[in-house]
């Protein structure tokens, strides 16, 4: 039995998000039926993050266990190929320790938000970032999110439906840049509750119309209330970049 | 009667290419079925490129003249929402002088080419690029470009079906550059031959593969043969970026 970590990127659009569901079709359904084709064996994954319907991934982590001998190579491309035509691609697979494990191992996860701040409707990006169409302040976003940043009870900025057993979660980083008319907005924590990320930068969205000042942000976090909470802003933009393991190097 | 010229952005995943054909669904019929429902008149688009099937645009440019009155935002904004569902979508509109040509008054053309140089499938960019699964040298390829940039005869780079006049073209660019797997090629001039980009960046990924020397472009290109073409690209990777017009101030 060998333990494989694996880099998956997928394009969220046509799955129900990550996890195995019996309404429709997911990642990880996805992934471990391509991989019992490869190995005749029953294969569950496990992923650093549970992504919802519609979010993506550049480069999630997850890792499965295979009884047979296999060169990860081997293993690798041959998920690949079964995996056609699903849009999710395995970048990396290697051999872990045994107590290797993708979601209680890591010990940091990075998001990204993409926003194209623009009139004319998306195009090769449909489904891939949120069309805000009026002009966004991207320097007040930045400004505002600065407020959530650090330790705090994010209850205004979880989903109603979060498992998670404490509303207590350290913020490392969330930044926010525009290079023409996308504005990318950066987060990382050891880890985040359901729909915080999509929570905050509808949030941050509002103060970028001016509708809220960056303040607004602040009480909003105080409130500790969902009802407090501005604005959702939808999966599309949403992408998993990074996962971090006590064992890398750098990242 | 006004003249109108758009910046127009388009996925040409869909399309038969830019110019309306009897046997498919083309970009050109898409914008000018658009613009008929919006003004109730018969609208013929012109642009500065006839880009071929499964070719993309970040920036053609075209014009269409409309009899009414009728302001550019609202033609503009008119037409994209009857462009829906269609992967197209106008970036900009602007009233110009009636001489004003969208093909003959254009001065230049710029292209990229995208090739994305890994092991693992495509996912968002299936078909926005061409996987290449074994290492290019893009130095080698940058090398071997500048042979081709400059004045020449560019028969070998000239599809069979080419309508252009000469084989004679003015390569005003031809860069290589690399960022992580990622290897875009830049090529600008005033115009272009039938296939000329993809030509050449077939040629260029057989250089970066080891299997021709940058001196065999020169050669390829000194054979003024067609049969002498080592490889052409697939359209899937090929962007029209820029037109450039005598007016334009900067670009």
């Amino acid at each position: 039995m060998t333990r494989f970590a694996l880099t998956i990127e997928f394009d969220g659009r046509p799955f129900m998000g990550w996890q195995r569901q019996a309404h429709g079709p997911s990642v990880q359904e996805a992934l471990e039926t391509a991989a019992h084709a490869i190995t005749g064996e029953s294969v569950v994954a496990h992923a650093a993050g549970r992504t919802d319907a519609g979010v993506h991934a550049l480069a999630m982590r997850a890792h499965i266990e295979i009884e047979r001998e296999i060169e990860p190579f081997r293993l690798m491309e041959g998920i690949n190929a079964k995996l056609r035509p699903h849009p999710v691609a395995i970048l990396s697979c290697e051999p872990v320790a045994d107590d290797w494990h993708a979601r209680f191992s890591c010990i940091g996860r990075a998001y990204e938000y993409h926003i194209v701040n623009r009139r004319a409707p998306l195009t090769f990006e449909s489904g891939l970032a949120w069309r805000v169409p009026k002009p966004l302040d991207h320097d007040a976003m930045h400004e505002a999110a600065q407020h959530l940043v650090g330790r705090h009870d994010f209850t205004t900025f979880r989903s109603v439906q979060c498992q998670a057993a404490s509303p207590l979660k350290s913020l490392d980083r969330l930044d926010v840049s525009r290079t023409g008319d996308r504005i990318v907005v950066k987060a990382e924590a050891r880890s985040f509750l359901h729909h915080q990320v999509r929570s905050m930068v509808g949030c941050l969205a509002l103060v970028g119309r001016g509708k809220w000042q960056p303040d607004d942000i602040r009480t909003a976090l105080e409130a500790r209330d969902r009802q407090a909470l501005g604005l959702n802003a939808p999966p599309d933009g949403l992408f998993f970049v990074r996962a971090l393991y006590p064992d890398d190097v750098s990242d």
